[in-house]
């Protein structure tokens, strides 16, 4: 049984974290890096970017998951992204992981780096070398640490992202700590920005990248909140087996335990990621049932929120469907438009709008009303099997315009 | 020679329109009703939407040109889209055709007819019949008539887009006169919402049909506004033969300047729209070249002029030449990031922000001047061949938000 607990990156046993203000960005005075420690190596799992333009800490991180499989601590700055800056910027991260190194003896080559902010420009080495080293002292296990680490890694985020669950194998109560930063660049394909997921389980490497993946294809991958797939989309997940069950390596029960309490984790963050996206006033959940299989599912509900005219709508609390319809159409997805019904559902009640391809004779009255709460979910029913699938996104608002209009001054 | 001309939709020989206020949209005091006319059976061809869901005037447009292959006349109606109107909404289609029929003696079968506007209701058949029968005597080869039918087929659109040329076949001087109407739901996966080409040139149906795909893939299909395709996207092509030159039926000198007339016509028409997008302030242009295929040249301009990121970065004069690299990497499209070279250009002149993936030293003065005017162009060089490709949009504004807010009301 999966239970969410009040705690957040460092909540699981042997992890640590801390925060500080390097003054990467000068403009801004929050603080602008965190440090993630785990007591022991853990293993380590992690999705990133698939676009082809991969920032420097995604191809770092990426040869500790795939070659290495173990990892002690992550480096992580906002401000800028450290993509898009050739060499020097793979050797920018190099450099932090031998500074820490040198500091704690821990190998360079189990820490990772991450980064987001503005693409192009060098890292300012001299503050993310002294930022690092200041932070060390401060590592805790505090409830008031971890919060300090989620608001540390916001860029244009209004709120923290943090969730912490305990949940049992073999007997023994294990715990999994996360936090994650999203807001805008958001449409990931493969995860969203950057998301930390800590827990003291013990899992075989294998079976751990292998849930996480199908995890993050369910969770951070059906989020869009512009369409744009960023250069440092990043999960990583670190298991250090403190919690002392018996090794996770196979097929059964356990896997299905230690797998729900990753899938509530994700899906916490990426709700939330969505919901607080650039300038969003509210969650937008598309839900497509009756689908004859999965992926038809996934691509339609996925067109759905991505829709600009969709997102406008939801904003203007315009029972506009329509546009969702035609979203549906263009989304290269096969189902047929006279057996589809559309619903729109929130706190304030349900109301069927389309029937069979054609809209229903609907009160607009009551959709302004249904239309109004902070979270607003679309059903669209294509009658055609038993899949189905979610996605989450938000709508569009002059303050996304506002915001990425002139975003890097 | 293909020369521009002063005309519009109804330039060319044999050919009339004429405009009116239906009174459809009856908070609207503008034409919303347009009739074009050919004195005799004209040759035609089509593109439509590739969205899933037809607009009914798709459905009954799209058997006139891959059947009947020959047309008179077309209907346009603004205010209500006819999409996702079922059966009701062909029959709608079938009695405006029947009713312009019974006045004029033209088949029902050689009449188009075309909508635009909200999706779901029924047209107001009373106001569609008897705006039909209002226009027949109005119907006109006057200068003025064209630019009525223009703006009355207009809906967000603040300009009317018209053009018109001179061209030569076989000695004969030919003509072609067209209009469109853009603005939103514009990512064409075909053509834009409503464009009507009318020449008095004599083309033989298959090959001008080929021709016409090759252009609007060029053309209409490079272009996006907000990345929704519509349920309405139709592009249709009349040529009645009055010019009198001889069947062009061959390739040839003859072909080629008949598709460089279409392709003058049509790119013209796509940028208006790229430049009248909703909201738009600027048209902004994406020029790919050092591709290996034309394929991959298509793919990353379109990502590039897709990117909201990108487009509100436009609309806010910021060089933020990050996001169109990362739009670039996100396209799907295979290149060398580290060989990539970026540059912007305007009236203003042109700045070079990225060589061989890196970014130059370029000023932020410099780059705020030329992003200025109100035409800017990113030119992508992908340093790995000769093809290239051409693909219009225009920024995202606070506008585009108000608009399509509450579309409905």
């Amino acid at each position: 049984m999966v239970k969410t607990i009040d705690g957040g990156v460092n909540a699981a046993k042997g992890y640590t974290c801390a925060s500080i203000r390097a003054g990467i960005k000068e403009s801004s005075t929050k603080e602008d890096m965190a440090l993630l420690m785990s007591e022991v190596p853990a293993t380590v799992a992690g999705t990133f970017t698939r676009n082809l333009v991969k920032a420097a800490p995604v191809q770092w991180d990426s040869d500790i998951v795939y070659r290495v499989k173990q990892g002690r601590a992550v480096v992580i700055n906002t401000g800028i992204a450290n993509a898009v800056t050739g060499a020097p910027g793979l050797e920018s991260c190099k450099k932090t992981a031998e500074k820490l190194s040198n500091l704690t003896g821990i190998p360079a080559e189990q820490i990772f780096t991450a980064s987001t902010g503005v693409i192009g420009p060098q890292l300012p080495m001299d503050k993310i070398l002294s930022g690092t080293e200041a932070m060390l002292p401060k590592l805790s296990d505090t409830r008031e640490a971890a919060h300090a680490a989620a608001i540390a890694i916001m860029t244009t985020d209004t709120k923290p992202k943090e969730i912490a669950v305990e949940f049992s194998l073999g007997g023994k109560t294990c715990r999994m700590g996360a936090m994650c930063k999203g807001s805008g660049m958001i449409h990931p394909n493969m995860g969203t920005m950057l998301g930390f997921i800590l827990t003291d389980a013990a899992v075989e490497y294998e079976l751990m990248l292998k849930t996480l993946r199908e995890v993050v294809e369910e969770t951070f991958n059906m989020v869009s909140v512009d369409g744009d797939t960023s250069t440092n989309d990043t999960v990583l997940l670190m298991a250090n087996g403190l919690a002392g069950n018996e090794l996770l390596a196979e097929e059964g029960a356990d896997l299905n335990e230690f797998k729900e309490a990753l899938h509530t984790v994700a899906e916490f963050l990426a709700t939330h990621i969505a919901a607080d996206g650039e300038g969003a006033t509210r969650l937008f959940t598309a839900h497509v049932v009756g689908a004859p299989d999965v992926e038809t599912a996934k691509v339609l509900a996925k067109s759905v929120i991505t829709s600009n005219l969709t997102k406008a709508a939801i904003f203007g609390r315009d029972a506009n469907w329509g546009r969702i319809f035609c979203a549906m159409g263009y989304s290269g997805a096969n189902f047929d438009p006279n057996k589809t019904d559309i619903r729109i559902s929130s706190a304030a009640g349900e109301i069927k709008l389309v029937e069979n391809g054609l809209a229903t004779d609907f009160s607009e009255e009551k959709a302004l009303e249904i239309l109004s709460p902070d979270a607003i979910t679309a059903t669209c029913d294509i009658k055609s099997g038993s899949c189905e699938a979610t996605a989450w996104g938000c709508d569009l608002t002059y303050d996304y315009v506002t915001i990425n209009a002139d975003y890097r001054s």
